[in-house]
């Protein structure tokens, strides 16, 4: 049997026909060499924001039931354009809501998460020929409800299916050509990666490099896909993200980045008795508010410092949760800083070497920029600046680690 | 348990979310006065006709199944909107597709035919005390394809589910406010009807009235399912289309219509055997020319004259047809006519009147106008004359039958 390959096309690579018959044309080549070809695609462009508009000119607050019956409807129209594309061009093809391959989801809507995929249909097209083309970000409840994966939803279905069909590997098209050591609008000298680990993908992710999602890249962890992040506006090799086994050379640094427009919560005063930390971030995780860095300090004088980032537009929510938590704790000194920025290197090789966060602190002392918080992790160092250093601070960093 | 109601809102009824909120306010006033509401919607107003627009710039002769797959959207787009719409109002809905409600139907993509639906999940949410929103004009096959019902398909899904709901009444809400004695837009005395039998709206329906498509018409004469065609726009009776049995006063005529844009074919020798028409026919409608009026003369020296009316734009189709015809069978003499109307005049009570025919013909041969073909049938009268004729013709008769 000639292998499966699984190709995902974002939003902006089926844009309008003309970028869906391109895809098309692509697609032929793999078909005509012999490959099996299973295509997931996002809804075209804009849609999906379009979609969100119209709804909320019925109803400002729609239940996520009925967004995700509407929402879904924007990859069954780039599906079936597809597949007529490339019947134009004299191959067989065959699309597939989320609901047609069973795509079978938990029931909840906007943030769905994948539990099965039943193959039978897909392998049953292929078999006869077919390319198939299957709607990306979309699923079914136990109950038969439309529901949808979220943000990165696309990517997720990618890789769940290349899981479930055992595919050699699974490309990922998308208007970049690939994972960068720094966001290359930002610094011109970022170079793209041949190769780069899930671990590493997922710190970049989680930091805001806007490539793939997170949970994408956990999945085909769990599998052992290799994803291929490549450009569907040319043909050039992108970046592979595999298992750390398959990475020969390891790099130390394999990326630098910068998360702007967040905002740092400082409590002065907690009490150093357990549960207290636990009882502040269930609260916040329960409204909702995004924590993303947690610092404390060791205690002094029975009194602790706890400090966290949360992204700007959840500062007026914290601050609500935060002031009726101080009134019950006692708790008087509560300062926040809504213009600071989190930098980020992140690298597997940092775990065999030493010296990366003294580099990378020397970097930032050397151009005048203080450190307001630090936090480490086996293959990442955080920290903390002022919002306005970012883009120094990155390009000190970038070039600290000659990447 | 309360009444069932079917409610239909065509395409100009949810034409945008103004337009919906309006019919969600409609829906509204059922859903408090108790009644259980379940309401079959088309696409926005002109979206079928972007999808189309759409698929041909990817694909001039798209597949069915794909097509089928792409103009779904449009009836999910609308049961979303309309069921986010009732919730900002506070009645709880749930939106289903055609799939969801398992509205089964052949593999005839385009054109599918229903057969079967099956009720759980409606009565289920039913049940719940929301308000079921129902996705028209698609289902799927026996293997899970979405399709198509073809035009007038959303008034067929609505009667299907009225009927399988054994639902008193079943409404269909459009941009006129009943069934006339004759189009409003042309003659201005034209009255409304209060109440007309299935078989006379067969007739005006197949005449081009335009109200609603044969097949729901059909349908609810089956199963018995009264149907109230009346305007979404304002609170005012529409036209109940009933059983015979139900109509106390049966008036004699009960509509006239006219359809322009026909063209009449004659062939004057056809030999007078078996099977010639059969063959001529069945010829016809494999090539998909719609053949509406058939008339034969008696035969005369071994050779009969056939006419039949098509829509013109079949007229090209019909000739290549009937030149290869004309050639086997040695048919010399092919008339063409590309500008004649069909005039017709529909009333169960014609069935015990005799006359009508009579008063018809004077009418017309009142105003000089030339009957080119005459066709009758239990209920209805045709007659073919010159399209330039069209507008007098129907005045004439009209106001013959005093209607």
């Amino acid at each position: 049997m000639p292998d499966i390959i699984v190709q995902k096309y974002g939003g902006t690579s089926v844009g309008d026909t003309e970028k869906i018959k391109n895809v098309a044309r692509r697609i032929k080549k793999y078909h005509d060499s012999g490959q099996r070809v299973v295509v997931v695609v996002s809804a075209m462009g804009h849609t999906t924001d379009e979609l969100v508009e119209l709804a909320n000119k019925v109803n400002p607050k729609p239940s996520r039931r009925e967004m995700d019956m509407l929402l879904s409807t924007g990859e069954q129209v780039s599906i079936s354009l597809l597949a007529m594309a490339l019947e134009a061009l004299e191959i067989p093809a065959h699309s597939f809501t989320g609901a047609q391959i069973k795509l079978l989801t938990d029931g909840k809507f906007s943030n769905a998460k994948i539990e099965m995929i039943d193959r039978t249909n897909i392998d049953s097209a292929l078999s006869k020929g077919k390319v198939v083309i299957v709607a990306g970000f979309q699923g079914i409840d136990r109950d038969g409800n439309i529901t949808t994966l979220g943000r990165g939803g696309s990517d997720t279905s990618a890789v769940a299916i290349a899981a479930v069909l055992g595919a050699k590997e699974c490309e990922i098209f998308t208007d970049v050509d690939g994972v960068y050591t720094a966001d290359p609008n930002k610094v011109k000298s970022a170079k793209k990666h041949k190769m780069i680990t899930y671990e590493e993908m997922l710190e970049l992710a989680s930091l805001g490099a806007g490539v793939l999602h997170g949970r994408s890249v956990e999945l085909a962890k769990k599998y052992d896909v290799v994803l291929h992040v490549r450009s569907s506006f040319h043909e050039n090799t992108g970046t592979l993200v595999v298992s750390e086994d398959k990475v020969l050379e390891k790099v130390i640094v394999s990326g630098v980045t910068v998360k702007s427009d967040q905002a740092r919560v400082t409590i002065l005063d907690v009490p150093d008795k357990p549960g207290i930390a636990a009882e502040l971030f269930s609260i916040l995780a329960g409204s909702d508010v995004f924590v993303d860095v947690i610092v404390q300090s060791s205690p002094y004088k029975g009194r602790n410092t706890i400090s966290f980032t949360t992204p700007r537009e959840n500062v007026a929510d914290a601050k609500t949760i935060l002031e009726k938590f101080a009134g019950v704790h006692n708790i008087t000194s509560v300062e926040v800083d809504e213009k600071i920025s989190i930098l980020s290197v992140v690298g597997v090789g940092m775990k065999s070497h030493v010296g990366i966060a003294a580099d990378m602190f020397k970097a930032l002392a050397q151009n005048q920029i203080n450190i307001e918080m630090i936090s480490t992790s086996e293959i990442k160092i955080s920290c903390v600046i002022k919002d306005e250093h970012a883009q120094a601070a990155l390009h000190a960093v970038h070039s600290a680690f000659n990447l």
